[in-house]
Parts: C-alpha cells; sequence; structure tokens
C-alpha cells in the first residue's frame, strides 16, 4: 500500500471512533469535515519519509504517528479559523467548520481532535518502550511551552519574539513530524530536528508568499490575511524576490540537514518532490 | 504529605512547565488563572481515595492521573464559559477566563491545558506497562465516542438521548477518576465504572439543585443557566424534593458499588465524606 493509502486509512479508522452510536451524530460528522477530504498532509507525509529512511520496522507505529499529527494539525485549523481568531469563511475552498456546523461545534470539534490525536497514540500495539517518547515528542509540538498553540498566542501578546513566534507557530509540529518518523523506527529523534525546523520555515515561507501572491480560488482560503491582522509575513519583510531566495536556501538546508540513515539519498529526493507540493503552483519553479 | 498538597503539587508542576522562557506569559499566566486557586478538586481526590484503597504503589502515577484529570476538568471550564456556550462572566467567583485574557487566549488555554494533560501523563516514570492503559482511560473520559466533550456536544444535536448526555457531560470523568485510580495501583479498571457513574450522576444533580437553589455569591458562576439554555435539570424534573431524593439514592448506590479491595471499609467512609464535599451547604444534611 503506498504512503497516500496507509495516511488516509489512518485517519479514517482515527475518525471511525466518533461515527459509533452514543457519540453525537453532528460531532462525529463535524470531525470528519475537519480532516476530510485530504490537505496535502504534509505533515504525516514527512513523518512516514522519515520512518522509511530510518528502516521503518514498526509501520503500525508510524501509521498512528503520521495520523495524531495530522489530527493536530485539522484541530489547529478549526480553531484558527474561529471567529475570535482569523473569523475565516472557508477553508480548502468550503465553508469553515464554524460556518458550517456552528460555532460551539467548531470548538469540541478541536478539543475532540486533539483528545483523538494522542487515543491515537495509545492505542499502537507493541514495542510499549516507544510510546512515551513519541507522545512526548508530538505533544511538545502542539503544547506549551513552545509548540503550535504557543505559537497561535503569541498573537495575544503585546510584544512578540518572532524567531519564538514563527518557531512555534508552524515550526513545531514539523519538527514533530520529523522526530516522530525517527522514533516509530527506534532512531535518535534529536538529530531529526534540524531537518523539520528547515522545512517548517520553509513552509512559512511559501505560505506567507501565497497569503500575498494567490487568489482566493487557488488558496480556497481568505487571502492577505496577514496584513489584515498585522502579523509578520516574510513576503512583505523581504520582499517577494526575497522571500522567493529564502525559500530555496531553506530547501537547500533541509535537504543538507538529514542525518546519516539507512535510506538518506532516497530520502533527500523524497524531501525535493515533497518541498515542492507545498509550494503554490506559480511558484514551484523556484525550489527546482 | 496529604492528599490535598499533593494534588496541588502536581498541578503547580504541570502548569510551570508553560512558565518558562520561550512560552507566551498570558498564556503561561491564563492557564495557571484556570487551574488555581483551587476548586474542590473532586476528580482527583476520587482518584487518590481509589488508588489508595486499592494498596497504592506507585504515588508518582496517581499524583499525575489526578493533575490530569483536573487539567481536563479545567479546560472544559474554560471552553464552557466561551461566549458561544454559556457565556459566563464569572467563575469561582471571579472573571472567567475568556473575560480576565480575552477569547483568543481562553480557546487557546483550553487547548493547551487538554495538550498538557497528555503530556502530564506521557512523564509518568517507571511502571511503562500501565501508562497505556492509564492514558486511554482517561482520553475516553474526555473524548468521542462518549467523554465530556462529546456531552457537550450533545447540547448542539436537535435530538438528545438524556442518559447518553448526562453519563457523558459529567459521568464520563467520573468513571475516567476511579477506573485511573484502580489503573496505578495495578489493579483491573472495570469494576470501578459504577462508583464514578454514581458519584457522577450524584454530582450532576447536586448541580442542577444549585442552579436552582443558590444564591449568585455562594456559587460564584450565574445561576439558573439551565432553564435559560434549556437544558436538562434534575431538579427541575424531579422537584427539589425528588431530586434530593434521587442524590441520597445515588450516594448509596456509590458506597455498595465499591470492588473488593484492601481498603474498602476505609473508601466507604471517605466516600460519603467527599459527596458531602461538593454538596451546597443548604443540601449538606441530605447526603447525611
Amino acid at each position: 500500500m503506498d504512503v497516500s493509502s496507509r495516511i488516509e486509512r489512518a485517519l479514517s479508522e482515527a475518525v471511525a471512533f466518533a461515527e459509533i452510536p452514543g457519540c453525537p451524530p453532528r460531532l462525529a460528522a463535524a470531525m470528519r469535515y475537519a480532516v476530510f477530504p485530504r490537505g496535502a498532509r504534509v505533515r504525516p507525509r514527512l513523518c512516514h519519509s522519515v520512518a522509511a529512511a530510518c528502516g521503518e520496522d514498526h509501520p503500525a507505529a508510524t501509521e498512528a504517528a503520521g495520523a495524531a499529527l495530522e489530527l493536530l494539525h485539522c484541530a489547529s485549523l478549526v480553531h484558527d479559523d474561529l471567529p475570535c481568531f482569523d473569523a475565516a469563511e472557508t477553508r480548502r475552498g468550503r465553508p469553515s467548520v464554524h460556518k458550517a456546523f456552528g460555532e460551539p461545534l467548531a470548538v469540541l470539534t478541536g478539543d475532540a481532535l486533539i483528545v483523538l490525536a494522542f487515543q491515537t497514540l495509545a492505542r499502537i500495539q507493541g514495542r510499549p518502550e516507544r510510546l512515551t517518547a513519541l507522545t512526548l515528542t508530538i505533544a511538545q509540538s502542539v503544547g506549551v511551552p513552545s509548540g503550535i498553540v504557543a505559537g497561535q498566542a503569541w498573537e495575544c501578546e503585546a510584544a512578540v519574539p518572532l524567531s519564538d513566534y514563527q518557531r512555534a507557530k508552524t515550526g513545531a509540529l514539523f519538527v514533530g513530524a520529523t522526530q516522530a518518523g525517527a522514533l516509530t523506527a527506534g532512531f535518535d529523534p534529536e538529530p531529526w530536528a534540524a531537518l523539520g525546523a528547515s522545512i517548517g520555515e520553509a513552509y512559512q515561507v511559501a505560505d506567507d508568499l501565497r497569503d500575498v501572491l494567490c487568489d482566493v480560488e487557488e488558496l480556497g482560503k481568505p487571502i492577505g490575511q496577514d496584513a489584515r491582522r498585522l502579523r509578520p509575513n516574510a513576503a512583505a519583510q523581504l520582499g517577494v524576490g526575497g522571500a522567493k531566495a529564502r525559500l530555496r536556501e531553506l530547501v537547500d538546508a533541509a535537504v543538507k540537514s538529514i542525518p546519516d540513515c539507512p535510506g538518506a539519498e532516497e530520502l533527500r529526493v523524497l524531501i525535493k518532490a515533497q518541498t515542492m507540493l507545498f509550494f503554490p503552483k506559480q511558484l514551484a519553479l523556484v525550489a527546482a
């Protein structure tokens, strides 16, 4: 089974835990709506790629880790779209969860997806000695002091240390993805942090460029949000040309940072291909 | 060290993970504000009581489980108080989190507390074979299909099965507390579900009575919320006299349900004392 299918199957099996009698049906529907149809699945894909490069020996753990990362990412999107944050009416080209299901269910959907991520990890069978590190690593990429929730919370502070903000808001979950991939294969996660950090920053720069350059139709969500909300944006700070150059640097840094492992060469090729995937069409060439 | 001090220390140590450089300081402050000063700590107290009755052999696990349960309870209060749910301006006699810190930080505080609960569990040292069951049990009491988040989500459905709603909304976390207490001591959690369910329902009936009978000053939060929000309320359904009788039955059922264990006799006394604690002053006598 290819990686995409494994990712989708793991997510569908996770969400199915809500789709049984005794669970409020609209909550279950909102959870599936928040997770499907698929986005680019950048984070689980990265987790799978690293696990494969490390000689994946526990596929169920990789799949659970990938699903947990994506569930947490989806939870953050649902909450970030709420009226008190971005007030985004669309996401992936259709109504955001709070527009489709109402604000109360959007709050609860995010909460339930966070819990579901940890349930998914705890259900991994076998090799229990890896589970604690895996759970702590993924939790750290989401919670306090410097996960994506903390990143979002920097927007509520008067003084924002830009590097802390960007590292937490986007980078943390990418670091979680590379480290989780290494952990599920029994590898030390520390050397894998740099790869996640570089890809995370590249993704943020690409997202900043999209926010400035794209039209609503391609992006599937409102554009110009950063300027409207006075959020830092790399394309605004460096100019479009500067941001493109920074993007190229970051992809190079990512590829160079890959630690020694059985599948290092193949991973370098994969990382280049994957970083292409999340760039908007009109920017795809710059990363080549 | 007495149980109260152990509970407070474990919670303070958990929240301290947010209070380090690199974490947005207002998020850290809102998290501490949501957890301290202490409420009755009914759920961790119950978890500690059951663990003690089972011959507690891993105190750090009991403390972590108690802290996780209370962090999840506090998270649910912060989100339930949001404008899109109860729009409660006060909690424990002072401004609710969204009034004190703003709505965005209230959403993020709830999210961060949920993640912190699982971080706290994953940090337990020793006896890793118990960790998975403990994590799944506590997660189940919060998430889908029938934890407290699902309970809250029943309020967003057109047709609400009353027993599913009440069991999930309040009961689930009490069942989680008794089962977690048994698990931290290496006991089978299943026989302990009935105790949690009875105490949970008793707590809900007491809360319903408070909502009808108390004044704002004693309750520390708005009264008459159930009628205003068309939520089921035992005192409204059974009358105050009927609700008091139901309360007495439930406390009896709780005491009788206690499974065979080394400290069963002491636990019966404790449960009677603890159920007294969460009754409002003018109702305390009915449980005697």
